[in-house]
């Protein structure tokens, strides 16, 4: 059967670009027991990914040039030599970006549509609710009346975040890169105030003036100048989960600015970079409790959906310059 | 009674200087019910006091212009008007920097000599020593077999988290500032090795070498180049307790260094800032396992012993042109 992929061409130095994709037609091998042939519905795109488009040491290995990236994916089963699965079901993995692929059965995982949107288990309910989770109530350890910043507020994390630090009692400030995001944050997702960095004209005061008892937990998606800004109000002993640093991602020499240590260390203040990954035995208490909240309402989620497979990679690019709210996705 | 105080004269910008300080010769009230009147026997000096110099906020209010410096103080009892102390006790606390002072009783410990030299209870059994413990034991979690960088090794806090990490199985790498500081971390304190970064021509790659299997845990002293150098190797799932950042407190606007952040985040890494007098609930169990180790020879410690009172400002900026090994002290 014939399939189409697309493979890292060639890893970038910098901004990703168009070319360092390639789109190739393949032959998918026959079934063999215990596999199941799979359509993808929806492919995430992530930031993360980028750090995978580099060869260098980090939390997951680095994606082969030449070879399919790999990434979250809702898929349709087709045929089934697995005892798991029947045509029908409909899965989720971490998997090849191909229209159709050959997959293991222990890759999948099946899904209940009777709990959100098949979408919403690469959203709320996959890796970015589970980031947002173990970051914001693990790492962030969240106290009724702490006043929390969130920045890439307007992201597939971010607005989980808000919402995870409204219902523990937090006031919260999202920073987010247009108008029509910070009205969303604050009509659509009950966050307490919202801050355009874009307009701004001082960060750091505009911060000052929200946050007038000190940021107990900063939430940082972004990294860079928003963070400066933020953590020049930082309250002692607060919390930083380091969850991305898209500001940096493609930088290919390691940026300079103000040296932050001496605040932190001032300021009794915890810095955690986390991979989500490493907090796996966290998951089934995050599914169950985001999926009350869900259901009562009390979280909801958003998406930007680009139409047809062959806009993934344009669509991760998106990413960098701040196309998407809430979740980025590809519906095939 | 006369007594002789050393008052902050003015606010320091960048590094202090003599003229910062004044001399004052006071007259000491009479003794009221519940005070005693001590004289100085030892008083410490501590990287963390140029901090108080300054205006801003940080954990420890700042000294006041014209008021006594306050720092850690061992002092003899000559007249008492309290029922927990009798003329000739010896006692410790953060007092004035006054020749003799009357003082109030709940200000002071009485202090065992026979577990330690009188000294050492501003060292190894006082602040320094109490920062090593909860800083590496508490914040670093060490495990048997991690590799551990300190910086900053040959100082008071230095050589006593490097003789901790040998105690608990770890391989350590100090890191000072000259051959005889080298010498003594790994022929008297017991470091697997030592660097000299003022010789050393390339410290990211003598790090690296030195540390086959990356670095577990960053016990930071100074801050600055030293520690991007050391972050460079820093390991996955690496604790990075912040404990001092002395190649920074004589900044007066913040210097600017490479963003950490990402390497944080990629490799999981925890920064903690912390400030040992948010710890006290630990100081039991840290005296009594220090004690322990320093009757069975397991932890030795060091003293840079200045002679006369008159010094102390001399001796306060000796710390940042590294003039001490160990603990730097006067004695009056």
């Amino acid at each position: 059967m014939v399939s189409t992929q697309i493979v890292l061409a060639n890893r970038p130095k910098g901004m990703p670009v168009l070319t360092d994709f390639r789109f190739e037609d393949i032959e998918l091998p026959v079934l063999s027991d215990g596999e199941v042939l799979v359509e993808g519905v929806y492919y995430s795109v992530d930031p993360y990914m980028r750090g995978r488009m580099n060869a260098a040491k980090s939390y997951a290995p680095p994606f082969e040039v030449d070879k399919p990236i790999i990434g979250g994916v809702v898929a349709k089963v087709l045929e089934s030599k697995s005892l798991d699965f029947v045509a029908g079901d409909l899965v989720t993995g971490r998997l090849n970006w191909r229209k159709k692929d050959v997959v293991q059965e222990k890759l999948l995982k099946k899904i209940d549509a009777s709990i959100a949107p098949p979408s919403y288990y690469l959203g709320i309910l996959g890796m970015p609710g589970m980031t947002a989770y173990v970051g914001f109530i693990h790492i962030g350890k969240p106290k009724a009346g702490e006043t929390v910043v969130v920045s890439g507020a307007a992201g597939a994390v971010g607005v989980i975040v808000g919402q995870l630090a409204k219902i523990k009692g937090c006031r919260v400030i999202g920073i987010a890169g247009s108008e029509e995001k910070i009205r969303l944050l604050k009509e659509e997702f009950g966050f307490d105030e919202a801050i355009n960095y874009k307009t701004c004209p001082d960060l750091k005061k505009a911060i000052a003036d929200l946050c007038p008892n000190g940021v107990d937990i900063y939430f940082d998606n972004v990294g860079g100048e928003i963070s400066d800004a933020v953590i020049n109000n930082i309250n002692f002993h607060a919390r930083i989960p380091l969850c991305g640093q898209i500001a940096l991602y493609n930088s290919s020499v390691p940026p300079m600015g103000p040296r932050l240590q001496p605040m932190l260390l001032s300021r009794s203040v915890l810095m955690q970079g986390f991979i989500i990954f490493n907090y796996e035995s966290l998951f089934p208490e995050a599914i169950k409790e985001m999926s009350q909240w869900i259901k009562a309402g009390k979280l909801k989620f958003t998406e930007t959906v680009i139409q047809g497979f062959e806009h993934l990679p344009i669509a991760l690019l998106g990413l960098f310059s701040g196309e998407n709210t809430g979740k980025m996705l590809v519906k095939a």
